[in-house]
């Protein structure tokens, strides 16, 4: 796993974390059958990676990533019926999506992992993704604009085209923001309301400052 | 510039909010010659771009800059007496260096430009860094062990030896952290202090997440 993780929002650390998330969560739910959502949530990025690198916007990293799994743990020894489960976890993590979460384990690892996309960590984590893409620090373009550009059907489920003309306050106010309501679990919800008024702090500050840096 | 300036901390707006500051300091000031100090501005991250893509670790952006900006400005016709002030500018804006600003235009372009890695701009940009440099969202290596690598004479004037290593934590307690004390102009100095408190409570925030999340 670690191998194939070199860009740094999603390092290992970023997959030890969600582990924990998943643990967290499961504590607040019933019937999580832990033999299932941690293998899948050391998995779930194991094609990141490969996406990243590819210029061609072909590769979704929970499509490959569920079939790596797959193969990863068929090496390992694992019956059909525990690998398919694994993978159809890791198949359903991705926001931009049409793959939903169905079982408890799929709906904590997609919790879990988003919940790596809030707080202070998010902050650091939508800005480490925008120097790796030279995205620009606040708006590349306006995000009436971008959602035509970019969003299949009109709703927020389509991929990412141009991650250059992406960026950290597109990323907020498209999607982190709405993780208070539209998570899956109780748990993750009220720890994602918290750590959004966070970041919507430190936007507003980043939003002012740079008002005040470039008006004349 | 804009051309030269493809890494996204480092991007046209980056110095165009140098430009800004730099008049914002120069307006607390007397006897400021902006003819000098605005094209200074515009200029001191020309070569940026050629010392974040050697990997040699050969070339120092304030030098080169100061000869490329002194190139540029020799083709656009101004006179040799002008054309050094304004290169000699530039090659005192860097942190981690020997060539210390002496003049007030040279004090206040080395404000200007720290001054942009302080306060959310600061977060954003640090962390932009730390994703083009494949840096890790918190510490790499203990600071002790850091400095005692990187650092020339036991200072802080060395250059930074292997990006990967660096972090925005880093860059924060060795460096930013310190410009509340050390900026040259009253002005840039409390700018600075406000701002850093704001990081203050953004490391402290990102800490706090990072350990509940991977504590056992």
């Amino acid at each position: 796993m670690e191998k194939e993780l070199e860009g740094s929002a999603h390092h290992i650390d970023h997959v030890l974390r969600v582990l924990k998330n998943a643990r967290l969560i499961a504590d607040s739910e019933k019937g999580v059958d832990m033999d299932f959502l941690e293998p899948a949530a050391l998995l779930h990025d194991v094609a990141r990676a490969k996406e990243d690198a590819d210029a061609s916007g072909q590769i979704d990293h929970a499509v490959l990533g569920a079939e790596m799994a797959a193969n990863i743990l068929y090496e390992m020894g694992l019956v059909r019926d525990r690998i398919e489960k694994i993978a159809h976890c890791i198949l359903t993590h991705r926001f931009r999506s049409d793959n939903k979460p169905c079982s408890i384990e799929e709906k904590i690892l997609f919790d879990a992992d988003k919940l790596d996309l809030t707080g202070a960590i998010g902050i650091a984590r939508t800005f480490m993704i925008a120097g790796q893409f030279k995205q620009s620090i606040m708006d590349c373009v306006e995000i009436e604009t971008y959602q035509k550009e970019n969003l299949r059907g009109g709703n927020l489920s389509g991929r990412i085209i141009d991650k250059t003309r992406h960026s950290p306050l597109i990323e907020f106010r498209t999607k982190i923001c709405k993780f208070g309501d539209i998570l899956f679990t109780e748990k993750g919800r009220s720890m994602a309301k918290q750590r959004i008024a966070l970041m919507d702090n430190f936007f507003s500050a980043l939003n002012s400052e740079i008002k005040a840096q470039t008006e004349d």
